[in-house]
């Protein structure tokens, strides 16, 4: 393959986003516009890949710094003099040039292959990729014989020419010399001086140059985003690709059009997607896996037959292996799962080892946080941590140890080892029905009379509001809130 | 601007709905369609704004009426008949009167505003809201000089009529003194003796009143609400308005069909709201908010660059001052929340003013409720809430403090102090072996013989079913449930 | 009604899905495809209702051995021969068969009802179902009299042929003597000797049988499975189906698209259904019901005003009685709650019996699971269960009890008793500022200084990592993450 150089014009203003951040840095599936841009460029191997930028030059070019090599076009004065702008920082540019677009993400590399074979076989100086997409202003003439003839932009064309589906993406595979010669050659367009790309076009069929044109099957690879709305229309073709790839691969969605995962998402045959499921970054399920409504899973790494949710929550950095059971209102972060451990009820499991066959309960956390820093836990194979436990990390619950309900772990336990931190239960009789003024339903048991007053003393300190107030007493019915 | 008066029609069975309630009452993005209706009459400042109510006047009266008189038409003898009772429970009403619908919740005031204008310009006596939507049966028919001639209904139609796209929607603009002569000349249509409106449209043109049209660009305002299909029409339609303006003024949404947010709800430029998310009532968030899939937010105020989620809910009355932090499965109800306070985890806040920077742990609750009656509490800045920490409210915990894991506090807490309210952790060794009648995995220490057999005592009250019965052994090969 | 028998082909590979299961086991609105067909089959009582399968004929024919009666149809060679092969094994059939498929879900029994009478008023030995649905290849070509003349497949076809609109579904209702002569004559049409039933139609013809046609209303009906994407579609269309009924039968959803509800489930009406629900198997809801978004309700009957969710997680087997309230993340399985009982905020009932007017606060878990088994508790009426309590099962709370919050219990509690089972507060002055190394922002009261030297032996042991590794002390402003 020839040489190619692939220029990304991201210099647009981006005023009708009504943002504070550079119109490319907007994410479409989980990934900046610019982002989806360069991926695609880098497919090609490029020879050099330059990112004319402008208004935000400093946020964009500080965060692809290493991906692309920028060039500034201080002016906002249009396409062709943002290529102008590009050819100057790249003098000893040869071969062929590519001119993508940053607010252009939908773009497939498949096109673009298409297109270097389509210049290549054609032996034509300008390709450029045209669109059957109606709202698009630059309407492809062409002569009788078929062969584009000029460019028209739709507010100069004649109702006949409006007619005409065909329009030019902006997309173009260009000789670098055509290129260079034809940005030099543009004139201004208006009082703001602004040159544009498209008059290349005209430059090549009047100076009998090779302009062929290459019409993209599907026109929403050239959606370009202005705005918002442009954005979310974006957001919604990328979304459909990625699923529609994934039902192919056999993966079961109950509705297609309420998930949202990242493109870079892999997921196994035969495992389930329910609606509300959000899987974003480089996250991998595996096989038979069940993801139920409303689950959030961030880059993390799940093997075959997994089930979560409805309602849980990956952050990021999870492994978890085969058979785990994840419940609703369950939140991991950080922390690896062995095969078959369940988390099946609300709870927190945050930069912990856990073992296989670990049961934790309801209400269970593992406390990585002390509000100085962040430690992991380690849970061994078949241990059982109990209901609203706390496992202070770090710590250490070795293989088959029992954490009782309500305890508060700092220390070890090992093998085998109930652990328990929790104060004994008393029944204090008639408790209620004093405290609401009336006769106990149940009289205290004779021998209890002691051990309830001397408790009520302990309960009252521990019950009545700090401030001293006395509670507003009232009868039972109901205890309405 | 002349004189108007307001009579909105909501006298209607709506038997359509199968429905217990009023049919006016039923909501469309979170408001009853009645009060979408009244609040784009009170743009127009009316001088009187009369409600014909019928069935269910009771129910529909109680809820508004310090924003209207109401009018009851005891019998359903159509509209004519209720615009005439209106008019005799109204007999000084000069000006103009406009005629609305209680089932029309979709109609803009710039749309009204419109019809007031070309009134005025046109110097109409009557002027028709016409809408291209053939699904409405009242045809306009036109002369041969593009003039109202008259308005033929759907089932009495030609089928050169039938084909004509515009339509009656019902709503007019028209002067007192032609509507009372209008509707005392209506006769009955039918057995029924059902009085129509639209008559009072052919009576102005056959007396020579001047009758104009205006077409309402978008149909979609003049969705009339018949069934709970149609009223799930009007939400989306409404929810489309919505999102649209907010994507318009620089909010993203990721899947603009999935957010449920409600007609008054405002959100600064650079907020991302994610699928799944319902913003409901006055809520206000500020700019560069994320509020991630799934969360709830009811009438809250939220400052700028605040993290919601995924999964939380807002109940009513919440201030969040900028850079807070909420996390998945929280609640939060009628609190204040300083700057950077961070609630990342499975909790909820009721009733409490926390202060700035505080970190509130995962299942830490404040315990606004105690049975009787609920009180607040205060959370000071830089406190920390440990894990599964209760506050029993009334507390104050002081700026610096830091409450242990596992607490239950019911006493205030000093700056800096530690509050910890927890038994210590005692490891019973070997307990699960015997418990499962094998040998332990690891031998209790020597020294921890007396230790253990007095704490297996404890314990086994503890951990026993207080039922006495005993527990199926069984070996512990997983612990599957 | 004339005797009928069923068959339903259900052999086919479905190497499209890329799944491990047979196709007609995959799921449209939580029912296995096949499981619609077999109920719509049934609806007509057959005198035999035989299934013939081939691939996984195992799996899909131990699942319903009680159902039908399964014939295999070792090779895959066409429909003409699954249906030849199930007639050998069904010899003594007469009177009607009805051809259905197991991969064609939406079929419904209103539809074949219809067919049956059709094929009753017009003496036609063989009834074909028609659809207007030109994506299917067989197209109806009719004689001049409008005469079922014969069926050309698409790929066959004239361009006059190929816009016929109106193609063959392969559903047939057939004479058992015509279809047997019909499949006996089938020959093969290709080198793998694949026969195909669409043969026995021409057959029909050739021979002087009378066939007639019978075009289903809605071709959505015939949509046939066979790869994931045509699954979700199914899915689709009879979600829509299910939501329009229940908003027929006066059930608000406030977006139709956005909720997903399983075929059996019922909803008494005005009950209102926010975004995001699922609702599954054979759950029913009361008259007046709120179900707010994200809350997943399974196989549980709901009483009338019963408020759920947002995000509320109903597990099988629950019975809530009316005016019940459950709230945001909360989890209840097989339980019982009584009337206007609330468990308003995170937690999780299982396995209990709770009685009326109960509050279950925040954080309260019924520990239905102890490792080893699960158990039952009890939960009397206008109980109280503080915030983070745990209730130990089997375990009987008594009517009027009261669970003081952070308490562990695991005897009963009587009648008016408070239960309480933690640890006093001790507050321990100054301890974080000497954590941090500074001076405490208020000196420690005098006589505290003996208890918060004793303390702090205690609480370092608790507090301070099990390893022995100091804390990193770091100046406080803000504990920041």
């Amino acid at each position: 393959m020839s040489e190619i150089a692939v220029i990304v014009l991201a210099a647009g203003q981006g005023t009708r986003m009504k943002s504070r951040r550079a119109k490319v840095l907007h994410e479409v599936c989980g990934v900046a516009m610019l982002e989806h841009v360069l991926q695609t460029a880098e497919t090609l191997s490029p020879s050099r890949l330059a990112v004319v930028v402008g208004r935000d030059a400093d946020e964009v070019q500080k965060r692809y710094a290493d991906r692309a090599e920028f060039v500034l076009q201080a002016e906002q004065r249009g396409t062709g003099h943002a290529a102008r702008v590009a050819l100057a920082a790249l003098p000893e540019l040869s071969g062929d040039v590519l001119i993508l677009y940053g607010d252009t993400p939908l773009l497939r590399p498949e096109t673009i292959e298409r297109m270097c074979a389509a210049k290549r076989e054609r032996a034509a100086d300008l390709l450029l990729l045209s669109a059957h997409a109606p709202t698009i202003p630059g309407i492809l003439v062409r002569d009788a014989e078929g062969r584009l003839e000029r460019i028209v932009e739709s507010q100069d064309a004649t109702p006949r020419e409006l007619a005409i589906p065909e329009r030019n993406t902006g997309v173009y595979l260009v000789s670098a010399k055509l290129l260079r010669e034809g940005v030099e050659s543009l004139a201004p367009h208006n009082a703001q001086g602004e040159l544009y790309l498209t008059d290349v076009v005209g430059h090549a069929v009047r100076h009998g140059f090779r302009v062929e044109t290459m019409l993209v099957e599907d026109a929403e690879e050239c959606l370009g985003v202005n705005t918002r709305r442009e954005l979310a229309a974006a957001s919604r073709v990328l979304r459909r690709r990625i699923v529609e790839r994934l039902m192919d691969e056999g993966v079961t969605f109950v509705d297609p059009d309420a998930v949202y995962i990242d493109a870079a998402v892999r997921i196994g045959r035969d495992s389930v997607i329910e609606p509300g499921v959000v899987i974003t970054g480089r996250s991998r399920l595996g096989e038979g896996c069940h993801i139920k409504a409303g689950c959030v899973i961030e880059d993390s790494r799940i093997g075959n037959d997994v089930t979560i949710g409805p309602s849980a929550h990956l952050r990021p950095g999870n492994e978890l292996a085969s058979k785990v059971k994840v419940g609703n209102f369950v939140e991991l972060k950080n922390s690896k799962l062995g095969e078959g451990t369940k988390a099946a009820h609300l709870g927190y499991i945050g930069d912990a080892d856990v073992g296989a066959h670990v049961n934790f309960s309801c209400g269970a956390i593992v406390v990585n946080y002390d509000g100085y820093k962040k430690t992991r836990s380690t849970i061994g194979d078949h241990a059982f941590v109990g209901c609203n436990a706390n496992l202070v990390s770090p710590v250490e619950i070795a293989p088959h140890a029992f954490i009782a309900a309500g305890s508060t772990i700092t220390k070890s336990v090992p093998t085998d080892a109930l652990a328990i931190a929790r104060d004994r239960q008393r029944n204090i009789d008639g408790w209620v029905a004093r405290k609401e003024g009336r006769a106990p339903a149940r009289a205290p048991r004779p021998d209890a009379g002691a051990e309830a007053r001397e408790m009520a003393t302990v309960v009252q300190a521990e019950i009545a509001p700090a401030t001293g107030r006395r509670r507003r007493r009232r009868p039972p019915p109901g205890r309405r809130r």
